[in-house]
C-alpha cells in the first residue's frame, strides 16, 4: 500500500508511539469485521533459532529459456556474470546474509545464524530473495546480453534450508561446489564431442555413460588437447560472495589554501562490499582464511 | 542446469524409462558422495490436501518506491494495471491457479483445492508466485509507464495460506476487498484534503481521526463534491482475475476457390483467457454468477 | 507443579487480574535470567482452524504384549473392552471429542472442527490421549483381567491428522473400519485353521496367500461350518463411541409427608453420556443417523 | 494389531524379504482402497537432524491430584521417588534417551543428536515418552504409596523441543533446574508460613511478595532455623538420570571341582544402568566430569 494516510494492520505491528493511538483505534474497528477470523490460517513458519538459514534458488525451466536466448555452451560467461549481479543486488538489498554460493542456474545464500529478519520466517527469506533476484535478472539483463533482447520474464524457484551447525553448512555449500565440479565435467566433455567431433547428443551421452572423471579428462585431453584444469575457474568452481572491506580511492573538491585552489585532492575510504571469489570452498582452507563468515558473535 | 547432457538429481526424480538407466548410476555415485546428507536437512512443507491454497504477495516498501516513481495519488491507474499484467501472467504462467484478487501493491493467487502442483509444496507455490509476478512486473514495467524510467528493480513478498473450505476462502476474499475500501476511502479523502485543501499530511490525519465511514463520505460531498460511489470501480473494489471463454475472430489465409484467390477468412475461436473484473465478491451474487470457480470436481 | 504458593510462567499467561501483578514481577525477574532464551525454540505446532483433528493411537509392540498375557486369538474380548474403557474416560476427562472408533489395538479420537482446546496444538492434542489412555490402561487393567496380572506398563504411539471436510473424516473413519474388516476375517480364518485344521501358523499363512475375501468366507463356511456373519459385531465392525443422551432412574431419599416417612422416590435425570455401538460406519446410514455428530454448529 | 497373521501397512515399511511377497500383494489390494488416500493427509513431522530432541512432559492438573492424594507439601518425596521410577522406565524402554531431568511433576527427556528412532518423528517421540510415563505412574505407585490408594489415572502433557548445539541443549536444562530452585525456595518458605507460622495461603503470599532470594533465605533462618542450604539436594536440585557403568556383584551356580561342590561362585559383571544424581547441572563442572554425555560421536 503506497499511499500514505492510510494504516494496515501490518503497520500497527511496528507501531511506534506516535502511531499507537491510531492502531488501537483501528484494532477497535477490525476487531468487528466478520471476516477477520481468516488471518488465524496462516501457519507460523519460523526456521530454528541459532540454526544457519539456506535459501537455495534454481532457475525455472531454464533448459529452454537458455535456447530461446542462444545461451554459449557448456557456459555462457554472460548468463553467469549476471546471476552473480543479481546474487549481489539480493545481498545488498536484504539483511544479514553471510555469504552466497552460485552455480549454473542456481544461487544459495546463507543468512547468518542469529539473523532475525522478519522474526525468521521461511516465507520471508525465500520470497524476498527470489523476488529481489528476479526482478534484478530482468533489470540487469541489457547489461550482459547487449545484442540479445530478453523475450519473456523469466522465473525461479526457491526453498529454505536450516542447519543447525557450522559443520553441516559447510558440507551444504561443499556438496553445491561438488556438483558444479561434477555437472561442469560431463558438459565440458559432451559439448566438445557434440560441437568439435560433430557427434550427435545421443551420441555423445552414450559415449560418456560409465565414464569416471578421469576417463573424461582423458577425452578431453587426447580428443581435444584441452587441459580441464586450465578451464575458466568461474566455470569449474562456481562463484562465491562474501563481504569484504575494499579501499576506495575517490577525488573530491575541498576548501584548500588559496594557492592551490581548484585542485582536488585524493581521499581513501574503508567500504564493505560484496565481493567475488572462485575458489575451493571444500576443505578447509577457505574457511580458515575467513573466519569471520562463519564466526557466531559477528 | 541449462546445459543440456548432464542429469541433476532432480531430473531423476521424474525420470522417466529413458533416463532411468542413467540416474541409476548417477545414484549409484552420488551415494557416494560425504556431503549428500544435507539434503535430509530439507522439511517437508507440503500444503493439506483438499484444501484452497492461496498465494498472497506484498510489495517492498513500496512506500518508498512510490514517491521515487512519483506515482499518482491516492490511486495511479498505470501501477494498477501493471499489477494486474504482472498477475496475469503469473496466472498464465503457473498451472492450477482458478482466481486471484488484487488492490493497491497486493495480489492473492487462490490455486485449485486438489491442485498437485509440486505436490503442493508451500515453498514451490510460493516462489514460484513472487518471482514470476517480479520479473514480470521489470519486464512489463515499459508498457505501463512510458515517461518514467524504473529506477531500480523492485522486491515482494509472499506468503501462503491454506484454506479448508469454500466459505473461509470466500472469507478471505471479502477480508482483502473489505480492506481494499476501507483503505481507499480514507486515502481519497486524505488525500482530497491535502491536494485540495492544502492540509499538511498530519493536519489531514488529524482531522480524519475517530471519523467513520459515513463522516467521510460526508467530507468528500460537501467540500469536495466527490460522490465516493461514483469513484472508478477498480480504485473502490480492486481487481478479480478469471478464467473466461473469449470469442476471438481471427483471419486467416486459406486456400479458396479461384475466384476467391487473394481473400482471408474471418474465423471464430474460443479461447480460455484471465479476464480482469471490477465488482463485488463480497456477497453471494458473485459466485453464484460464477459456480465453476469453486466447483471442486472442477 | 503441585505445591499451591509458587508461580510458573505458564500460570501467567492465563492469569486473572488477581495473580497479574506478581506475574509482572515474576516476569521482571525471569526476563534478566540468561537462560530463558531456550523458550524460543519450541515451534509453533497449531492445528489449522475449522479443520477435524483426529488422534490416532496404536499399541507398542501389543504382538508382544498379548503373547506374554496370554490374549485369546483371534479376539480377546477382555482386551477390547478394556479398549473401549479407557476410550470412554479419554472422551470424559478431555475436550471437545466428538466421536471416537477403536479396533484391535488401535483407536481414534475425533475433536470437534471449532475446538480451541490449548489452542489446537497437536503436542497436547496428542500427549493427552496417549497418556490418558494408558494410565487407564493400567488403572482398569484388573477390572477386565481378573486373573492374569499386569506384567508391565504397555507404551502406545499417536499421531494427529487434520481433515478439513465431512468427506475426507468419513473417509478417515471408513479406512479403519475396512481395515477392521480385513484383519478380522484374515484373522478368524488364520487362527481356525491353526487352532482347529493343526495347521502351523506357516501353512496357515500359505494357505491363505492370495485368497479373496470370498474365499475365506468359503473356507470358515466348509471347513470350520463358521458364517462369518453371525461372528461378534464388536469383532467384525470395531467400537464406535459417540455421545447419547440416557435416562437414568435413580433412588433419592427425600422430605416427604410423615406417613411415607423413610420411603424413596424414583427420580428420572437425563444424562450424556459416552456410549458403545458396533455398527456400520461406512455408507450414509450412521450419520444421516447421528446427524449433530458433524454438524458444525453444535 | 496383536493376532499374528494379518499384516498391516505399517509392517510392509519394513518388510524383510520373507514378508515382501505379501506386501506387494497387499499393497495391489490397498491400492484399490477408496479410502486409502485419506492416509496423505498426515503431516510430515520429522525433526531437524544433527540437533539434539526434548520431550518435556508435565502432570496435568496436578495441584488438583496432589490435593486428592494427600501430596506432602512442600515436597512429597514418594512423588518425587515415584516420577523418577517412571523416568528410568522411560529410559530403558525407549531408544536413545542420554539424560532427563526431574523436577516437581516435570520431566525432560533428551534424545541423542543423531538419533533416528522412528525417522525422528516428533509424535513418535513424544507420544511414545508420555504413554510409557503414564502407565508406568500407575503401574509403580502402590510400590511408593503403600497406604494410599491412586483414585484415578493421571493425565500427562508432552512437548518437542529442538536445540541446534550442546550450549542450548546447556541453557535448556540449566533454565529447568534454575525454574526448580527458584520454586522450591519459595515454597519452602511459603509453606513454613502456612504450616508453622498459621498464616493463611493469602497472608503468606503477601508476605512473600516482592521478596528476592536473600530475603527468603533470611526469613527461614531466622523465623524458622531452617538453612535452605541443608533442605534435601532432590528438592533444592532435582533428580538427573544418566547412563553409568555399574558393577555388579552376583553368586551363580558353578560346576566346580569335587572338593568345592555345591559352593557359589561370586562373578563381577559391568552393567550400564540409569543412575539418579542430584547434583548441579548448572555450570561446566558436571559436563566436564560426565563428557560423553554430550559427545556427538557416541
Amino acid at each position: 500500500m503506497w499511499a500514505a494516510g492510510a494504516l494496515k494492520v501490518r503497520d500497527c505491528l511496528a507501531a511506534t508511539s506516535v502511531t499507537l493511538r491510531r492502531c488501537l483505534k483501528l484494532g477497535a474497528t477490525m476487531a468487528k469485521s466478520k471476516f477477520e477470523y481468516v488471518r488465524d490460517f496462516e501457519a507460523d513458519d519460523t526456521c530454528l533459532p541459532h540454526c544457519w538459514v539456506v535459501v537455495r534458488l534454481d532457475g525455472r525451466n531454464f533448459h529452454r529459456f537458455a535456447e530461446k536466448h542462444s545461451f554459449i555452451k557448456p557456459n555462457d560467461s554472460r548468463a553467469l556474470h549476471l546471476m552473480t549481479k543479481c546474487a549481489q543486488t539480493v545481498m545488498n538489498e536484504l539483511e544479514d546474509i553471510v555469504i552466497a554460493y552460485g552455480q549454473s542456474d542456481e544461487y544459495s545464500f546463507v543468512f547468518k545464524r542469529k539473523s532475525n529478519w522478519f522474526k525468521r520466517r521461511a516465507s520471508k527469506f525465500m520470497t524476498h530473495v527470489v523476488s529481489q533476484f528476479a526482478s534484478s535478472y530482468v533489470f540487469y539483463w541489457r547489461d550482459y546480453f547487449e545484442d540479445q533482447p530478453l523475450l519473456y520474464p523469466p522465473g525461479f524457484d526457491g526453498r529454505v534450508i536450516v542447519y543447525p551447525s557450522n559443520q553441516t553448512l559447510k558440507d551444504y555449500l561443499s556438496w553445491r561446489q561438488a556438483d558444479c565440479h561434477i555437472n561442469n565435467l560431463y558438459n565440458t566433455v559432451f559439448w566438445a564431442l557434440v560441437q568439435q567431433s560433430g557427434l550427435t547428443p545421443l551420441q555423445a551421452q552414450e559415449r560418456l555413460q560409465g565414464t569416471l572423471a578421469a576417463d573424461k579428462n582423458e577425452i578431453l585431453f587426447s580428443e581435444f588437447n584441452i587441459n580441464y584444469n586450465n578451464e575458466p575457474l568461474m566455470y569449474r568452481k562456481g562463484t562465491v560472495l562474501i563481504w569484504q572491506k575494499v579501499e576506495e580511492i575517490t577525488t573530491k573538491e575541498v576548501k584548500l589554501p588559496a594557492e592551490m585552489e581548484g585542485k582536488k585532492m585524493a581521499v581513501t575510504r574503508t567500504r564493505t562490499m560484496v565481493v567475488p571469489l572462485h575458489c575451493n570452498i571444500i576443505g578447509d582452507a577457505f574457511w580458515k582464511e575467513h573466519p569471520e563468515i562463519l564466526d557466531e558473535d559477528s
